[in-house]
């Protein structure tokens, strides 16, 4: 639902969303098959350290607790509201809650407007705003934050501590993003499922993040717009703090169709060319597929904006330097020569090359490279003055030493981070690389496994740069 | 070096190269940093059937074999000889060769037209050439066939087995494939590292791997293309049985520049547009990403093609249907209404599914989807005679039971595979999603771990059909 201007009294209440102190569900269940179960399951899993009241309404004992037959009967006080309940019990609850005088409500009922109950929905919504309870959901599918152990909701994994805030209005994108978590170590800050959104606004949602400590990227998926204006004020105050990177879904004739079904966003007659205007406006970056999104997000999370296009590429793998080559032309940043960029650095670090190495950009080191040899690569790219950003690339043949390589890109990057220039790593490869990649991650360098990708994440960072240079 | 036609012997001979009885290695070594000693573990390593002699100047014992001082030494007769010397060593090695009258030829060997020295090159091309000895290489990474436990080069893991016959001219991308091919079961009939490919034409190579019994797609990295005409024509008559996929790389200036010193590739001068129009009249499908050359190849080789565009998509994530919706719209291929593509089959499937569902298309069976459910779906579907192609997608959320899924997936697959209709599945999420996307493709369901991925197999199935309409 529309929002004139984002308000105050929900960004101040949505820390309550994801550090409560203590948490009340409603529709808990003695059922694993249930949703209402995997709640107190989640929580319990990853040691929530607040207190989690059940409410239901003829049970006395759920899971090992307690259970009150109303919101009003728990004898202390409560933070969040966790519903799951039918759609048609809903506002009794809500009303509860008000009472209660809680800080926030989450629904994770469906079956409102995007069914077609938009009245329901609008009714449960007024309510809250009527009463200033901000109101996650409905349909949504849950909320966390790694950085407390808190996964409330029906996500099945709490993804890895990062610095990446997702929020989406798709639930199965967001759990996308936690199997990315677990496999690739895709770090985040906290999530939020949103669902219906009819409450919360997606701009509200960015405030509490600009401000929230852990986070250093705002990514979202964005179904629908409900408060383009909101919006764009927001995100315009934010990026220049904070990068906001974000995919728009129901785009296409189908996708749109789709997306009023799922989360009841009314993108129909709203076209794609207008919703381009908004971000440019807003200085949001754009990407167009829920890998993009990781990608960028993860890099933008990490490294610093690159503030020109001077990239240094460091490979020991001819193809992969073509296809990235390949790839910075087809994103708009193509690349330079290294002796454009800096006239001597070939020279520099040409003793130290095979006699058959390129002294182009990539700098290809042949599929012999040595750990040292990345080194006094790497090490000349970041001390030259001119090269802006460095770029590694690694593929692992029967004599590359993945992992000392791995540990020279770790110290190289420790060594020179304070000179804010950009480092992104892609390793080509099966299990040793992946390994390589999640090590590369914890120690705050993005890396990933194909030269498409990496590219991306250094595009984005550009991307960053100059959204900030026009605003400053 | 150009052909003026695909030559007999050479698609003869080139059997030698992926299942030769014995095979001499010149330039074996007892260090394991050396690329010579891993040619040797490589075949060890994978049980290599057939007989392994070494060749050293000055060793009589290398790694456990005795050493041969000349190829000609060597009391038994020899199929391939596989050379990792010094350029200056190695026309001496092939004049040997010819003697020996061994099949064929593969040149590990780098430095020679990638750092200028086309004369060295051009003089070992036409040294095998006048003697119609097929030469593999030089600057080549490496051959093998996983069917027959053959790895033969400098990869460090040899492939699962499967239907792709991967041709490229990078070794580092060959080596991304195999990566893939571990972390998720990315099956090749055999692989082929061709380096600067001096001998050997890309025509050959393909015109082999069609009769090659393995081989269900062919896959391709070019970074140059020596003789347009000779391609053209192999590639058409080719992809009337089998479909070839590629990715050209060097598309981009610096890429162009980067490409010619990896692998002599000339392109300078040779435009996008006029390879755009080859691969157009050779009836090849162009991919840009080395993602999308696995991805659309994995389906390729799995999947019969899809012959028009009522492509039904079953889901129980909103958000991941949103966004095949609009990849397939991105891609050209939008989808339809389940209306329009057969008026009854989504009342057929109401009676089963939750009462919030949508009947669109992407069917959202909602979060809760059971695997019943998700089976009385892909029925229908399957059974409609309108629909064409099933394109199945899983988010797992903490109620999803994705083995069970899994499983249905694997029996619907084998009970309607008769009806020569694609079905390719996505799963979105973690570990459990992983093991799943392993499971599907060991059954011949190419499956993959993002919505834009499985809808880009789809594309390269309904590619892959408006071809072979156009050839008949």
């Amino acid at each position: 639902m529309k929002i004139d201007r984002p308000r105050e009294y929900v960004i101040q209440n949505l820390k309550y969303a994801f550090n409560p102190s203590s948490i009340a569900i409603v529709g808990v269940s003695n059922n694993p098959a249930k949703f209402g179960f995997q709640v107190v399951h989640g929580l319990r899993r990853y040691r929530y350290a607040g207190k989690i009241f059940a409410v239901n309404e003829h049970e006395d004992n759920v899971q090992g607790l307690k259970a009150y037959r109303k919101l009003t009967d728990i004898p202390e006080p409560v933070d969040m509201v966790f519903i799951a309940v039918r759609a048609e019990k809903v506002a009794p609850i809500i009303q509860e809650a008000i009472e209660k005088k809680v800080r926030i409500v989450a629904i994770a009922t469906s079956d409102f407007t995007e069914t077609g109950r938009d009245n329901l929905q609008d009714e449960i919504t007024n309510l809250c705003r009527s009463n200033k309870l901000p109101m996650l959901g409905p349909n949504l599918l849950g909320i966390g934050n790694p950085h407390f152990g808190f996964n409330c909701g029906f996500a099945p994994v709490l993804p890895k501590k990062g610095g990446v805030a997702l929020i989406s209005q798709s639930g199965s994108a967001m759990l996308g993003a936690m199997g990315a978590s677990q496999l690739r170590h895709y770090g985040l800050s906290f999530f939020a499922g949103l669902g219906n959104k009819a409450d919360v606004d997606f701009s509200e949602m960015m405030l509490y993040a600009m401000g929230e400590p852990y986070t250093r990227c705002i990514a979202m998926y964005i179904e629908g717009l409900d408060s383009p204006d909101a919006f764009i004020d927001a995100c315009r105050e934010i990026v220049l703090k904070k990068p906001v990177v974000l995919l728009k879904a129901g785009s296409s004739a189908q996708g749109a169709k789709a997306a009023f079904r799922h989360s009841g966003a009314k993108n129909i007659g709203v076209n794609n060319a207008e919703f381009e205007k908004i971000f440019e406006m807003a200085g949001a970056i754009r990407v167009d597929t829920w890998q993009e999104l990781l990608d960028a997000s993860l890099a933008l999370s990490m490294q610093p904006p690159l503030k020109n296009d001077n990239v240094a590429l460091v490979t020991n793998g001819g193809g992969s330097g073509v296809l990235s080559a390949d790839h910075f032309e087809r994103c708009g940043l193509p690349m330079k020569d290294l002796a454009e960029i800096s006239p001597d650095l070939a020279d520099k670090m040409s003793p130290h090359m095979p006699s058959y190495w390129s002294g182009l950009n990539p700098l290809d080191l042949s599929g012999t490279a040595a750990p040292w040899q990345y080194e006094i690569a790497f090490q000349n790219c970041f001390e030259d003055d001119n090269v802006s950003c460095v770029m590694g690339s690694v593929c692992t043949t029967a004599v590359t030493n993945y992992s000392a390589i791995t540990s020279v890109a770790i110290t190289v990057h420790e060594r020179y981070r304070h000179l804010g220039k950009p480092f992104v790593m892609e390793m080509h490869g099966g299990n040793t690389c992946n390994e390589a990649i999640v090590e590369l991650r914890k120690h705050g360098i993005p890396a990933y496994p194909t030269p498409e990708q990496a590219v991306n994440a250094v595009v984005a960072l550009r991307k960053y740069a100059r959204i900030r240079e026009k605003r400053t």
